[in-house]
């Protein structure tokens, strides 16, 4: 059955399973037949605020990137018509995005001075190197890649990189150059660099910060002066836009430029002009570590934002579809002379929040950025460096959670050390580091903790058919049946501990004569733990112990008779816990006739 | 506590705790001062016998490393001792082992020329890393970390070996020189050197290799031909020396290395000379890595086989001591100009057949060896280097296991596929490649599994207080509740798939007002899985539907109760499925009542 077989059938049923299939991989199928006047209105209405909103960030990621401001700009158009066709979020914003921005800098300032020709084009290169990482893990349906991010290590990586991005752009709003990609260098250039300080930069790119950061809190006072809660979300929102107008005026009325004050300068009034990215192999390969991180985790910081939101209004959102969305939504930025990019939390929000009812307020987004391009570049050339450093400063604080950090502490030290990790590397190293230590710290914990299993002994509550651990509960036991429940998958990592499990209640109970493995928390034996449970019961069977099995789950019982063990097992495998027991408490009783009448070996079964 | 607390106390308990302590870290105190002369006679009857194997293969094996054949005696010696001293294995036999000798050349030949003082030097440099890492993970326990290399992983490992190690081999049984560490090396090396092939050196060596092919099968013929089975075992197994005697003798009499027999040729005649490995930093870094391994596989090796066999005797091997036992005999080996050792699977068995008691009589061999290097190196100057290369030929093909790969095959395909890649990239890239790619695999295939849990829905097996799938058993549900078994931990990488999971559900069941997670299975809950638990419930709220738990474990609830999970629950957390069915059953009844009569909303629980 091909994607591709485009007939027309006369059969209803086929025409449904059809339509079915074109709206999997071409979303868009599934909602532009239905589109109308209302939801053009309503869609309008979000583009329009998101328009706005989005002219300052773009230039300030480009910034950020190392990147010529109106890359940020090109950055915004034609991916948002890329994942207006193929994605599955109705209200996902997608473009820069600072954490993306970060990691682009961090990727490729080794290799190429900021700013020049070379540079853009490996931004490029990169976008499409994480176009196609993106579209190929999307259609092989790797999107559970994305789950081996723990939430503690994408909360770490998040908090990390606000600092982070928040130190660098320190920086700017001093009016001193560029600096390093980790808080130490960030904060070793700031310092050495303080009598570069330009005052008029730094009284300017303050006060935009002052602004902003009284904006947020703005959202109660004009409440409480009479404004819907609509009408102050609103206007609270339009902060940067504000500051940025203000800020531009300013610059252009009293020439702000020729007193030394950094502005974004002369931009190319034109649409972005399609070009190749760069196919070199050396830089491909230098390129491809980097690009597979900013794919992980811009897909990730999407991907649980969109779910997030569709949630909110019973839709769904197709992780394999989002990543074939993000990944063509990247290779039109490769072709657009644009950098990588993604879903971006705070236009995304701002776009749910204004009522985008489908993806097409993206592609009208797209449209009012190329007219601002077109016609109102020449006011954006007085716009002061220092107003985009304030403006991506405190969007970059609102990304720390410190009290989430408590919550991980209170809750779990495992994922609290992941998560320190994380954030330790972050500034140290970067971005990507701290995305490689977080993963493998997780991993390894995890790993260390499923090798060293919980296991219990259980007795049974008197009365009842249901076993718990002896220490927890006041239980019945009997000296002769050991009741051993396994709380852990047995794999080849704990499966010689289970030996030494077995072995250790062995030497503890002289008196034991039947052993019961239960199994209920067992969903999986691998070929280690059966070599090891056949140990087991071979050194059971000449110590004269016999060896039960019980609550094993289909699946594991299932493979277990394609092996031989269960001929070789010296005891039972019985359905429940109780069977076990009644079976084993009645054995052992009639044996003790049977021993007192004749002298048959009780223990073979 | 200290160890090193030396003191006499009156309190016999408080010396009984000194003793045991004692014990733990000189393993040699808990049975030294027992010795007698039972004992003594029967560790020397193995002592002499082991003697006679240890020297025909620890002369091979030096070879095989590209060290002289002398090397393989010195590792016979001083190693043994420290293990008498610091081993838990009574019958362990250390020294020279035929796949830490591959792994030895194939760390050291990228470094210097095989034969030359340089490379001998950094062979024990090898061993004095790899004596250290031993050493300190006993030290810190971490011997749980040899079981992330899985049975089929070793056991691929030892089949790869075998036949790199039996094709190595080949060319010093045809008279051509030495040859690569993969197998295409050496294919490649056999097939372009054919032409050098040297007649009397093949015929000798090809004769030796038939000789010990069919002495491996004389077992059976000489117990018809009337001789009882331990004379038939102990013939059987002195076949190498019979070998080594007769083409020694031979090579003496036709005086064959004038005639262009490669021979061990002249053996100083002294003992081991003391001397300080290298310390040379860029050496250590470059063997860092290779140490680790050859310490890791060797270890694994040792300690399975000593398990193995203490577990027939009822005696005790401790994993960590075991360690420590290793370590100092590989730092013995690299201070007395020898190699790296670990515990061989020959003569490890010979020792114990032959009746070995205590560790003692690894000390005798190290005497017999040195009485072997005072008096009769001028013999064994003569011992053709064919007859080795075919003594390792066939000692290396017993390594092979083709059986377990079927046996793998039907069992499990995932530990299959661990140990076809084990196999391979030992084969293609050697094998350090083949461990590391093995341990890969086979935790990716772990994580990928448990990153995609199997649940089941379950319902009550009539009239008994038992649960069991619905798919897989005659069950009575209700589709206004539904029953869901989660099958693995919740942790990071399926705390996604369980919303996943648990949306479809309620996507498939308009009908459904409760959901009961039945937790049996569920070892841990992390926090990325307590985020997704916590959208679970909102979202079902949301919708209406009450969200229960049931079976959570004692070490499970603890934690939750750390977090305010528990108090946003919906619905109650039941101790058994059982308890949650009847009250679900008792409440949907009394609300379908109330809502008869009153409006009052009936989820609020």
């Amino acid at each position: 059955m091909s994607l591709w077989r485009w007939k027309s059938s006369d059969d209803p049923r086929e025409q449904i399973h059809f339509r079915a299939r074109l709206a999997r991989y071409f979303p868009i199928s599934g909602w532009l037949p239905y589109y109308n006047r209302h939801l053009l209105s309503d869609d309008l209405v979000a583009a329009i605020i998101v328009t706005l909103m989005v002219i300052p960030q773009a230039l300030a990621y480009a910034i950020l990137a190392g990147l010529p401001a109106i890359t940020g700009l090109y950055a915004s158009m034609l991916p948002l018509l890329a994942y207006t066709v193929f994605g599955t979020s109705r209200t996902l914003a997608v473009g820069p995005m600072a954490i993306v921005s970060l990691m682009t800098a961090a990727a490729l300032s080794p290799l190429y001075a900021a700013g020049t020709p070379s540079y853009s084009q490996a931004a490029a290169t990169l976008a499409m190197l994480s176009g196609l990482i993106l579209a190929v893990m999307g259609l092989l349906r790797l999107g559970f890649f994305a789950n081996f991010l723990s939430h503690p290590v994408v909360s770490g990586l998040l908090t990390a990189s606000g600092i982070l991005i928040a130190a660098s752009q320190f920086a700017g709003l001093l009016g001193i150059g560029g600096s390093g990609f980790t808080l130490i260098d960030q904060l070793g250039h700031l310092v050495t660099h303080l009598d570069a300080l330009h005052w008029p930069t730094f009284a300017l790119g303050a006060s935009a910060l002052l602004f902003l950061l009284l904006m947020r809190r703005a959202g109660q006072v004009l409440r409480r002066l009479g404004l819907g809660p609509g009408a102050a979300t609103f206007i609270v929102r339009l902060g940067p836009v504000i500051a940025v107008a203000t800020t531009t005026l300013l610059s252009w009325w009293l020439d702000l430029p020729a007193k030394g004050v950094n502005v974004v300068g002369d931009i190319p009034a034109h649409l972005p002009p399609l070009a190749l990215p760069s196919f070199d192999p050396s830089l491909l390969r230098d390129l491809l570590l980097p690009a597979f991180l900013i794919s992980v985790v811009g897909f990730i910081e999407s991907v649980s934002l969109a779910q997030m939101l569709a949630a909110r209004r019973r839709e769904r959102v197709a992780p394999d579809q989002e990543l074939v969305g993000l990944g063509t939504a990247n290779l039109a930025a490769a072709f657009s002379s644009a950098m990588p990019v993604t879903g971006s939390l705070s236009r995304t929000v701002i776009n749910f929040d204004a009522g985008a009812r489908t993806p097409a307020a993206g592609a009208f987004a797209a449209v009012g950025v190329a007219l601002v391009i077109l016609f109102l570049t020449s006011l954006i050339a007085y716009l002061p460096v220092a107003t985009l450093a304030a403006s991506i400063i405190v969007s970059a604080l609102t990304l720390v959670d410190l009290p989430g950090l408590q919550r991980t502490w209170r809750y779990s030290r495992s994922d609290f050390a992941a998560m320190c990790m994380t954030i330790l590397l972050t500034f140290v190293e970067g971005v990507e580091a701290g995305v490689m230590a977080g993963v493998g710290v997780s991993l390894a914990l995890y790993l260390y903790r499923t090798s060293r299993p919980h296991t219990a002994e259980v007795g049974r509550l008197p009365g009842t058919e249901h076993f718990r651990n002896v220490q927890r509960h006041d239980t019945e036991v009997d000296g002769e049946i050991a009741l051993l429940r396994i709380d852990e998958s047995l794999y080849f990592a704990n499966a010689r501990y289970l030996e030494d499990t077995v072995y250790a209640l062995l030497a503890d109970r002289p008196s034991m004569q039947h052993i019961v493995l239960i199994c209920s928390a067992v969903n999986l034996i691998d070929a280690s733990a059966l070599e090891s449970l056949e140990a087991i019961n071979n050194r059971l069977k000449d110590s004269g112990i016999t060896l039960h099995l019980a609550e094993v789950k289909g699946p594991v019982m299932d493979r277990l008779k394609k092996s031989d063990f269960l001929e070789h097992l010296t005891g039972e495998s019985y359905l429940s816990t109780y069977a076990a027991w009644t079976d084993l408490r009645h054995r052992l009783h009639d044996e003790s006739l049977a021993e007192a009448t004749t002298s048959t070996p009780p223990r073979e079964s």
